[in-house]
């Protein structure tokens, strides 16, 4: 009944490198960072600017890296006072830093159905090259003029993964799904009206996906896409994690 | 402020002539089988095989056609009895009973999605044979495998009007109204699990499309679409309704 | 198992012809156009007048006809500077251009169940007229009055194809599909409150009729509507598509 | 601030006349017989017959009627050895025991759209029987055959309170409550399949009803509906209740 | 197989003496207030001062009564102008006038659970005073102090019909009727948050009431309850309709 | 940024005595039993006898005492063979084995509103017992009869915490939460038909209940409430949990 | 039959003490005060300053405290022009006023997922502070850096009661009461977007807490919250109520 | 404009080498089998066993595997006289074959939270392991005993890609995905009750995570975690598809 206690002291060397920096109103997961190459994110919804630039400038140092989502050009402002090179990425609504000198790696490909998912699609696309990606887009490739996908199937051919954001009735995962066979990583949008019920349909419509090798976020989850991309695609040159 | 009584008494003039039978428990409509060369439909769920006699003999009397939906083999042999030439359709759980001579008319074509979407594919095929038309069908094309679709795309072309069938993610209908210009009856079916819901999710999709040219129907109504692709191809040979 | 050869074939000779415009952020699908007679849609919502104009004027120089939907008079502005023969559709919040000078043809009747609907039943009837069809109107004739549903059933009764839009209980299709015998086209929309949940209520309604001849389409899609009935009135003239 | 004090003691005096039996696992409550003319209605649906027999006897016992609903003959049996007097309705799925001798009252009307909804619809009407009404029944006149509702509008126009009965899409109370100037009690059915979602369609339906005068009980709800339609009728004849 | 004609004759009788004026986007009904005393009631939310104003003069005209909900003050200031009897109600949010003199009648009384619930409730009584009702009101007692209600218990006991309205948990019904003999009008709110969904959790709550004698409608329909109360109070004075 | 090592490590000392044991198809909880005086429950539902006897005996020899939920007699006399002073509870459906002799302590009191609900309530009462309660029952006292539950208010003036148990409107909570001081925890019941959706009706209205002091638990979740009412229960006596 | 005579006498002793005050508008209950300390809490939320004032003046008058929920700085500045020592909380949008002197107690802990809950988390803190408990926060330890919960075990472990707050997956009350074993009150919070469906992820999460010893509260109810950990942690000192 | 002219043409390249065989009924797709290692899987629920032999017998002879999901023993006695070399996998319901002799790659670990999830986390395991992966187990270490899943701790870190099936609350995957860096692949389970609603609980909780690394599949779905956790793993060796 001793079960355990090894293991467990164990887990105890994992857990205690684990750093993390207490401000009080929040603690900042420095962890991450070191494991991911990618700092905890910012959602910058329902932040105040100040907020942004305080978490925001400690993530830098530790990191060199920086991440901040549903923000604003105003937000943006406040912070490139402190952060002087600090990116403002206009349809993705995002706030990028990047320090580092890597080698952007091939391999990821960001597929959307309508200009109206643009700001989904950006986002996970830059959420991917902030991790040292390169990423190839294909946009306005929706289901009802199937030609214009077809058109570019030797681009998805060469994909090691790909992001599909999709709004309406969602079904462009589906379709691309059924002509590669890498993972395929499908976004739903708010984007619609009516019985799209801001999202819920093209998010069942990508839950029942008949093709194999479909992987669903949340709706709108640009960030979450593109974070799962690149730890993809980061396994074709890795050894195990550790 | 005298507004309409003419026209109510020409109203009048055309609801005296729409004939019904009063048994009691029901009253059957005939006049729909004189404008529409199909009586009302029976749905067989729900109803003791008693019933069905009862309200089919009454039906293929005074129309000389018949179609009982959502059936089994026991009811059909009960009727059977009364009914000499009734036909049963397995895979359709349908009964049909045709003692006109109409030469069919091409136009239709039946597609489905996966071999489960089956019966309420020939729920709606038979409906519109009865209703006198030429059906082709197109099984087991599902968007995971879109070279099996376009492999017979002079057939989608030549259609009048085309039922579409799918469960799951129910993708089908906005790849075929992509490609064609006529219109798409969609039905989404109940086949699936989990976050199908019954064919909530099919559904949805279907109302979403971002094809123009779709047109939906409830869910397993394989009798309702086969019925709208029937009255829509006649408009390619009539003049306008009486 | 050489199976579809040839035929993929052909589906390429088809999709060769299918032609597209690359701005970039959109591709431009002009291939609907020499087919439908009606160019893609653009739908105005969340779109700058800048974008409208850029995709609206393309548009128009290769097909002769627009239509933009969901829009404001400040956008219709923007265009007209740039194509002087716009015009404005206030109460449908629509936007088109017809160069085409084709005769109108009858057959479409447009109907919807109160004042509230109307921005949608327009929209509807402006995407028909567009699409060279006379449209008749009749308008605020909710199943709770019915006899003034009933002083127009000899207009009912000339139609090839009805469109009927409805909010809050969304009965009026029902009561309409059992008056004729051709295909009515129901739209539920989001006028209404409480239980309405924006268009669930007379969706499902809609969905569920008990009266044969009913294809619904997506929560206030005017636009759709409108589309389908014109592709279905179409048919009463043409030979198959091709 | 002594607020109340007088007239809860009045309240008491109230409280105290209402008498109620405690069998342990359930207590009778009899006030409702004295002051309705009912007693607590027992629903079969989850219970033994020895269950339905203790209850019922009691009730008997004490206000001369009873009412079980959802119940099926083998229970019926059970009983009528213990009450000789009970009688089964089979399409209502009821028992009732009536020992009073009171003239029934005319004034309601109980009609349903489907033959599939006759048994909640008898189950309206059983109720308001027991409760001394003459009740007039109007079935299968659904909104997709509008003829053969005005066919009856003399019917119509005759009763105090109606009771309607629906499935599928719900329409028929919408259409009736615009005929008439006096209360419509709207009952949905769980008949139907895919979107009506178990009568959540007819529901809605009803529940966003453009007709004024409608008012809505629980999904397959007769005996609630019937229940109300005999204390409003009561109210034609009635001084204040006390 | 005659049916009808001669009762389908007679409906043309009533259907002729049915009134209605057609301003083109409106069809105004006039034959509800020959009846009821009570003209189409005209939902002020999405219509302009300018139309409230038309359609509301010639509703005055011919009924000598009106009502206006969902309103505002500045549209009251509007009609003023030309209707100088109007009459607004703020906390009801509606506009009135009454040119009849009758006696109002005593039996109607609304009760509401909670302060925020009164816009409602006061919409219900007005309702139901404009069609002659002398209403009694109770407000703020719900539940969760009992003692409040059972405080008044002697005017519940006088009431015909009561009008009950409460959000959150929307339990108040239940217990009133549980007081009662007469039907109890159930009016779900949308007050509240979280789980309450918009007033769905109310919804159900009065949908599955336990107690008998409950009737429920739309989420924040004082209008439709007060006009419900209304014609149920008449039938205590009235003979059958006609 | 050495943030945290120090407790980490404390963490560690309480995780180490976390015992454990590995079937290799379940790992059996037993810290919970320490501390708790519970083991882990068992939930029979979609078990063999086999594995309940297999599961429940480790669980007994370690701990001395045993619940089994959702199980029924066949369960019951497998276990029994092993375990021979196992007991079965009919109503509650479930099995209890308790061999510790401790004296139960009073305050919990379990009510419900209906005789369907009667199997949920006693789970709970059954569980509170297993935890050395003493379970006063209150049942079938629905907000319908009010009189019923006022009653008892002694009884429940005395309770340290309540459990109240609803199906239908689920309304009895916010009533009893009004007339104590004390925590009510509110279990929802799946009893009810139509809009019940499954218990769904009653889990929000207990949601928003109106009266402070309701906390809520799953639908028919009588083992948690149980739980629940012991482990405040307990705070009565104890020092702070260690 | 003279069942309860008796005892609804005692019943009316209770109630008689019931104090209230009506005005008009509101009828305040002040019955609550003297037994819990905490008079009625005014939802700031849809009522003006004027109103809050005056509710507000009345409640500190007869209690000596004061709860504000849901309110603004601007109400707050209206409220302390009349009363002075009148508190507010920025974070939990809250106005307390405590007039009363009673040393806090001990062993509430209120933990919230991230900062995005603060707003709920501080509005339990203050409410449970203001009914004289002395609370300890946790703010931000989220699942997804598990070390940061476990840091704080020994803070988790001294609680007698907690209040856990999340949004987005609601994840965290099922790992804390995985690790103590006292009473964990779970709160729902609208923060996240897409399928949190405005905190009904969390609300559902929580609610099938595979932990036993979870109850759940209202989304976003921080008060309702904070009440129950205060009425719990009163009893770890407490004779039964009375 | 002539855009895509030769891409197309490279399509049709593609096209033309994906095989299939039309069977009538069906459609069995053989292309995947090149690419993927796996043919197109038999879901066997709703087959007879003879249309599972026939579909079977022919992706074995072509591809030298088998998959049949949801099937049970008599299927696969049925099978097995056809293809001596089938499995039967009990827990996972499933039928395998497979005749290549490939070494299983490491790095795929499957765990679930409870005993009841172990036949979708066998799905998945056994999916995995025919497509050539040797697969970790880790079952029964729901986040409600934390301990349990921290002890293997060491077993997480050396996974590449991991599948986490869970019912209930499903918060184990933001758990171990904030303990991991790699892909977790979250399966939602049916199991539970009542506010489980089938699954669509623990379905939101995982799209709602907080933790970054987390994709969804449908519910129960476990053949398309483990097919996506092989083509995810399979990364690691290989090049660029093709």
């Amino acid at each position: 009944m001793a079960a355990g206690t090894t293991s467990v002291e164990a887990a105890l060397e994992e857990l205690r490198v684990f750093p993390y920096e207490d401000l009080g109103f929040a603690k900042i997961d420095h962890h991450r960072a070191l494991r991911d190459c990618l700092p905890e994110v910012i959602l910058g919804e329902g932040k105040t600017p100040d907020q942004v630039v305080e978490i925001g400038r400690r993530l830098v140092e530790r990191s060199g890296r920086l991440l901040v989502t549903r923000t604003n050009r105003a937000c943006f402002e406040s912070l490139r006072q402190h952060v002087g090179d600090a990116l403002y990425h206009e349809t993705a609504r995002a706030i990028t830093v990047n320090r580092r000198q890597e080698a952007p790696q091939a391999g990821v490909v960001v597929l959307c159905a309508g200009t109206s998912d643009l700001p989904v699609a950006e986002e996970a696309a830059v959420t991917a090259e902030l991790m040292s990606n390169a990423v190839q887009r294909l946009y306005d490739v929706g289901v009802a003029g199937i030609h214009r996908l077809l058109d570019h199937l030797p681009l998805l051919r060469e994909a090691r993964v790909l992001v599909v954001v999709a709004g309406m009735e969602g079904a462009l995962p589906s379709v691309v799904a059924g002509l590669v066979s890498v993972p395929v990583i499908a976004v739903p949008t708010s984007v619609g009206y009516g019985a799209s019920f801001q999202g819920l349909a093209p998010l069942l419509t990508m839950l029942n996906s008949c093709a194999p090798g479909v992987a669903v976020v949340n709706i709108d989850n640009g960030y979450g896409a593109g974070y799962l991309a690149a730890i993809i695609n980061r396994l074709a040159l890795s050894e195990p994690q550790e």
